[in-house]
């Protein structure tokens, strides 16, 4: 069901399924890994380390979160230069013929065909999976919370980002505008709402397609990568951000208990 | 991938899958059909005929009009009571106990694991096939407009309906506010936006998980199954209809070029 065509691998991995917490994480830029059905696109080994081909340290800081808050997490196994799984079947982003300063020799003049297959083998079973998750949370009367979980590069087109922590929002900025709270008041990171990215540039399509159609709290985070650079930054990264979290859930359904009250 | 469970009975239909039609037809309520897998919920054959089991019509009047637009369809091959695929996986009403003046003895005290066999066994085979059909169209840069094609009951709790054509928006009124106007110019039909239901009775929950994250032009229709008890009736009506929604998006699209021109 999540198999990359015809080689049996999986572009979709579930880690804690049976999680206790209310949070369901996504990482759909957890990996700079290129199956033998898509090759290499005509990268070197060094452009397929940097952060056009995965977000650097999202996974393990996705992995210390989802430990700290009993959380499920779902997060992809393949590149997002094959396709990028935050981005719809029809933006050119999904399949992108260049990457920032980088050119995707692999996606150049991308045939109808080959947009269909990577679609097919990748967009759909990583996106059919998560969608089974949340469908079965809410079967069970637990509506997860969604919060997707990126990082981005320090240095973007020459241009050093001061902002530390990025917070996301979409249709529904109500989480989001208590994880900023909660991270200026308690973290000290520079964190900024819908910075580097925001709605507008079209990064906020896993949460479109899966959190508002079931009014699910959601968030999208986003991570200086030069912060989670190596395995304990992700851990130390994770023990800063788990807090925020969940006080930014239990402040959000605070709120509304007091609303009910009124 | 769209099997009932350990039947190998498909819950998802797709007819005329290459239609060059920009409509993409969808009829969650098709079929009475109460697979093995799931029996006849304790009711008897009369009910299972009767409009809380099945959207009668529906399916006759929705391949009218594929035929007419060269519209793919998707179908349910199985009855609503089952799952009725136009709720979320926690709505009371997805497995209803109760159905208008009806009781569903199969559905009383449904524990989790039923709820969520039955959500496993053809929600999600159902609304992946269909996830499968847009996002197939969309990589081949064709957006589908999504249609979904319902009929009511003449009588409701005893009580009369004039209403014979509903027009139904969720987010993105303008779709419906077209095929109004048109139906009301060309029909003769008693129209009426957002009858004999609406949003509000989360009905839309298909147009919520499919059109909205994309954007795609959507509209729910409601025929009341007075005018479509019969094969000839159901052709009738869909020789009515397919104009209504050719010219409703026709003026759409025209109206977007006038835009574009300012």
């Amino acid at each position: 069901m999540t198999q990359a065509e015809g080689k049996g691998e999986s572009v979709a991995a579930v880690e804690n399924r049976d999680g206790a917490g209310e949070f369901l994480l996504v990482c759909e830029h957890a990996s700079n890994r290129f199956p033998a059905a898509f090759g290499a696109l005509g990268l070197s080994a060094a452009e397929r380390r940097a952060h056009i081909a995965w977000d650097p340290g999202a996974l393990g800081l996705a992995r210390g979160l989802a430990r700290r808050l009993d959380a499920c997490l779902v997060h992809a196994t393949v590149s997002r230069l094959i396709y990028d799984l935050n981005r719809p079947p029809h933006a050119p982003g999904a399949t992108p013929a260049k990457s920032e300063i980088y050119d995707i020799p692999g996606n150049a003049n991308l045939g109808e065909d080959e947009r269909l297959r990577r679609v097919t083998a990748v967009y759909l079973p990583f996106h059919d999976r998560l969608h089974a998750e949340i469908a079965r949370r809410l079967a069970l009367g637990r509506p997860p919370v969604l919060v997707t979980i990126h990082s981005f590069t320090p240095v973007y087109f020459g241009k050093p980002r001061a902002v530390e922590f990025g917070i996301i929002h979409d249709a529904d900025p109500a989480l989001a505008l208590n994880v900023l709270d909660e991270a200026r008041a308690g973290t000290g990171l520079r964190s900024e709402l819908n910075q580097p990215y925001s709605a507008a540039d079209s990064v906020t399509h896993t949460l479109r397609l899966h959190a508002t159609p079931y009014g699910l709290d959601n968030v999208m985070l986003e991570v200086r990568n030069d912060l989670i650079a190596h395995p304990q930054a992700e851990e130390e990264m994770a023990h800063r951000l788990a807090p925020v979290l969940r006080s930014a859930l239990s402040e959000l359904q605070r709120g509304r208990h007091r609303g009910r009250q009124d």
